[in-house]
């Protein structure tokens, strides 16, 4: 899984309903210190996810249908989860 | 999902009746402010992008067959919307 | 497969009872000489890894359910060993 | 998919059948501008393609399979076809 | 398919039997000339290959699986050949 940062919402017309439901989020992928490493990854938000927010990203499309119930879908990547803390050692972010 | 720009049409003969029926499209891939990034995906398309369009890739083969409607099918990479607006609290792009 | 040195705890709620079982470790990525290249994987540790362990990390989907004796689940990467020992012609590191 | 040029031949003795059929081209990957990316991909030859052909490349298990018109087979990028041109608005190249 | 040489032997326990029968080697990556790229794979031997060899990679799961002869296995990348010859316009390495 990769750590992101939602950055930015998608809009775009796609012809899919699971993406009515879902919204796309432009996540900002972060290095292990919480910073951004320039990249990024578009991911269906599955937990409400707000701007600003850091998030946990499941970039795999088996387990992105399984988070979405589907046993069919064009799914990718999801954001699972907001991360709480990353902590290494009792020093942490998030 | 990624997003890019189309930039260019490939034209090859490909030994499978789905590539008959969508263009293969060059896009440039967008950092998340709207950049070239310098790399690219060569994608099939299902939604008629033009030339210069913004447009979101979805890069997963399971994911691509779905949207083509096949159960079996050689292909990756699709092309599934056009992208209206890239927002980031209000300053967006497209 | 890809070695990694856990660094890490990631705490966050996901919405998949796999996750309540099996700690989220950040493991930052080796180089073949025991360095660390920047990069980083987040897995499920189906070991029972400690900070700072030098770790074998399996990062693909099938490959993850199957060591978690799943068919179906939102599983990309998982810890599936401790390393013991790199030997290059005699000359080791772990 | 990917655009690369044939640049040599990889001989080496591979215990499953589909490889005494199917050369493995060594294919130098190339930007969209049709210069090398430093890059490369060893891929099966479906279309017999020449030294210093320009080629398109599928880069994913499932459709190679289907390509070679197989259910199962160690296979992962195929040649699937020649380009004979990529075209940016009447500028193209191949 | 990539092309790696053996450069060292990975021990660690692992909780699955196929890694019983099958060392994990750390292969370096090489370029198109032969020339280390700084990237490796660690990869299970299916040619008995030894250190110091040029081999043939195969990283996908379904295929590295094919060649187990498994269903069902927690596997990724394989060494499927040892590379007799790289030959381009036969000027060629190994």
């Amino acid at each position: 899984m990769k750590i992101g940062k939602v950055s930015a919402t998608v809009v775009a017309t796609v012809e899919a309903p699971l993406f009515e439901d879902h919204r796309l989020l432009l996540c900002d992928l972060l290095d292990d210190d919480g910073n951004p490493t320039g990249g990024y990854v578009i991911a269906s938000d599955f937990v409400g996810a707000g701007a600003g927010e850091t998030v946990l990203i499941l970039d795999e499309g088996n387990s992105a249908r399984m988070i979405a119930g589907l046993d069919r879908g064009p799914l990718r990547a999801v954001i699972v989860g907001i991360v709480d803390e990353v902590d290494r050692d009792g020093d942490s972010w998030a």
